[in-house]
């Protein structure tokens, strides 16, 4: 404990030396999506690895087809310490609308918005050049304090997350063996408010499927044919509504097979968090609850999988009237997929409800479109108990442990690429506007994210 | 009948005659929807007025703000002998392609088949041109015999008919006192097949809705909304599936109020017919019937009502996925209606469906898209029964009572503006290429045609 406090002590007195180095990251404009900036994403690529290589790390810039990787890895205190991977992203997205910033988007500094709350300014100052200079900055109380880190660390710092990631998995795929440690930490998600930090522990998976129903072999007269000739979107209606129970539950058989009810504690935080979400529904001018009954909100978004129609089509879609009967109609409809459902085993058994609807004289086909199962950590991993309590030290509130309802590509990367589980901690608030014009990181959270770090690092170690 | 016999006679004696006034009247080029054929227009309506006139009748070519119309009165035997209005179009469908044409299509002929059918060539050979006339040389040949005809007759032949009939409204308005009589004679319809006469009785009705339902009031990420937020895809499905239950009624409430079963005699009728139509499902690709259960192919098209979706949309439905759960979806709807269905109380019910189906915090808009009721004449109506007696007189097979899925607007006109029932009676044959090129009559289409008339008028008048 007396190590752990001089090391916070040490990030206290760091902090204006961080947020200067912050600043000087913010300051390179590397915007991966527009090859007008690519000089820019090599600098802060190169402006990491000498950072790293400071802080006695055997660090690279390490190319790829499109933007630079930045690899480093520091030794810790033995060969058979812990180890951990920890990614984040230097690259940015664009700036436009420009004249909607109060400040130069590159151009960061400190604002006091006078009800002590200060926070830092600029592009990537929270997404995500602040949220991984959290963790560089841990690394250097840490050294400052010690010489040494408390646990093994490799750290992967990509320059394509703002741009589909093209480059990751290849390079994953070609240092499997160097990147490969007890599992990752990922810096790229947020607080559940400004005062309670969260573990993201899990993500939900995704099955698409396309179908198209086809009747007649051609659009026919609705007065000629109408009551006599077969309807697809008549059908694909009745294959639609068919995909609920009265309940909500999907009936696609063998749906739920994997999933897990969430523990009580968990569910029972969830359901007292709900409260704080009053307007989650009522911000897109909604006020019920759809989907499976008698679950709460954020057990509906983030532990309960789904089915949902993304687009329908068929007929005349026109201004006005036409009294055709189409001869095709299409669905997109996609799974959201928690704890072990099978991606695979969902597509089939889909296919197999929809084919059983469809009248001998008409068709179906289908068209895939991804398919990825749920991540779960496991509510009593080790790492998660250790990063919670540890955050929970840190913070005025307990750490609380929350999902996310859509995927983050790295994560499941990480899972079948490395078999590795990832610690998804961050210190975003839901308003710093990444991606939008005034983006920002509360210092607060850059500080505390720092010490959250040490305190985490610390906890694994032991 | 000494006398109808004569009449036959002559009209037998005069065919050559008559199929020479055909061709005139064919060679005129009047395409009612290209300007360009404006004059060619009026050219046969003048043609008309004074092969009216040298009937006896008192005939005009009357102008409308389009083609003009031709009006002409015949006395009859006396002031308060029946009274008919018989309706035609001269106006006709453009020609192209014109390359597929065999023949010119204003350059009609007569062609021998070989296998005993003989076929009048020509654009309006059979729509509307050849049909017309088989009433005018009937009216002559009785002229010719007797010097009168046997009832009263008014002729409205209008130039607009493939193009819209934009001046008919207006014309039957302003000339209502004119125009009404007893019944209505419309002859742009087809025989059962080349033995059997028809009559069709019954036309259905049309109501049109389009709705549009919307949730959130913005497209949202499925996997950050989805469990959560209401889909209105989803909503718009169950809606849809819902119209109909396990049998294929349609559940909307009061649906089938004034819907009467069909006579035994006629079902059974249609159900020894729908034999013949075993190709009607499988021209198109089809082989089972959709719709009500436990009713023929016939009635299902002419005696029942349905509810179709005819188009619709909502999310995404371009080349690969999206996962959006959009805010909006729409539909269009259409309700075929026979007998004394409401249009407007069925529309009432409907909407009322709709908006039981939506949850509390989405809403649904409704766009009207046109309503008119069946129309539908007696099965025991003495009009009806006269002219399937005189038909089956002339015909190799008894005449049948048919139905017509769709509408066509006259006879609606002329029940609503005009106070009077239509008795729909043609010669064409399924094989006419109505429309298309190489259209043709069968000259015993023709010729039976005007023999048919002759008799109709005979029994109308006794």
């Amino acid at each position: 404990m007396t190590d752990l406090s001089s090391v916070l002590s040490r990030a206290d007195q760091n902090l204006d030396a961080s947020v200067e180095r912050l600043f000087e990251l913010v300051r390179i404009k590397s915007i991966s999506t527009d090859p007008a900036f690519k000089a820019y994403c090599r600098e802060a690529a190169e402006w990491l690895a000498t950072d790293l290589k400071a802080l006695g790390f055997e660090a690279s810039v390490r190319d790829t087809t499109g933007h630079p990787m930045v690899v480093g890895h520091h030794p810790g205190p033995s060969p058979d310490a812990p180890h951990v991977l920890f990614y984040g992203h230097y690259d940015v997205q664009p700036v436009d609308p420009i004249e909607l910033w109060e400040d130069g988007p590159f151009d960061p500094r400190i604002k006091d918005l006078g009800n002590g709350r200060k926070i830092i300014t600029g592009r990537g100052s929270s997404d995500d050049k602040g949220q991984l200079l959290t963790f560089v900055e841990a690394c250097r109380a840490y050294k400052d304090v010690h010489g040494k880190l408390p646990v093994r660390v490799t750290v992967l710092f990509e320059g394509e997350e703002e741009s589909g990631s093209p480059s990751l998995k290849p390079f994953l795929e070609a240092n499997a063996a160097e990147l490969k440690a007890d599992c990752a930490l990922v810096c790229d998600t947020g607080m559940w408010d400004a005062d309670t930090p969260a573990i993201t522990a899990s993500l939900r998976g995704l099955v698409g499927e396309e179908i198209i129903v086809t009747a007649a072999n051609r659009d026919l007269h609705s007065g000629m044919y109408g009551g006599a000739a077969a309807n697809p979107i008549q059908i694909l209606s009745k294959v639609l509504a068919g995909l609920h129970d009265e309940t909500g539950r999907v009936t696609v058989e063998g749906f739920y097979d994997g999933v897990e009810e969430t523990p009580a504690n968990i569910k029972a935080a969830w359901e007292s968090l709900t409260a704080g979400r009053n307007d989650f529904l009522g911000e897109v001018g909604l006020s019920e609850l759809a989907g499976e009954r008698d679950r709460s909100l954020l057990e509906l978004l983030w532990a309960r999988p789904t089915c949902e129609i993304n687009g329908i089509s068929g007929g005349y879609a026109g201004q006005g009237f036409k009294t055709v009967i189409a001869s095709k109609a299409s669905a997109k409809v996609s799974f959201r997929l928690v704890g072990n459902q099978d991606p695979e085993k969902i597509r089939e058994n889909f296919r197999a409800y929809v084919t059983s609807k469809i009248p001998a004289d008409c068709s179906v086909e289908f068209l895939q479109h991804g398919g990825s199962p749920a991540i779960q950590l496991a509510y009593d991993s080790p790492v998660l108990t250790k990063a919670k309590d540890a955050l929970s030290d840190e913070w005025p509130k307990p750490a609380l442990v929350i999902g996310i309802g859509g995927s983050i590509p790295i994560v499941g990367d990480f899972q079948n690429m490395l078999g590795m589980e990832s610690l998804l901690v961050g210190f975003g608030l839901s308003d710093d506007r990444v991606h939008s014009p005034n983006e920002k990181y509360d210092l607060k959270s850059f500080h505390k994210g720092i010490r959250s770090w040490a305190r985490i690092m610390a906890a694994l170690a032991g």
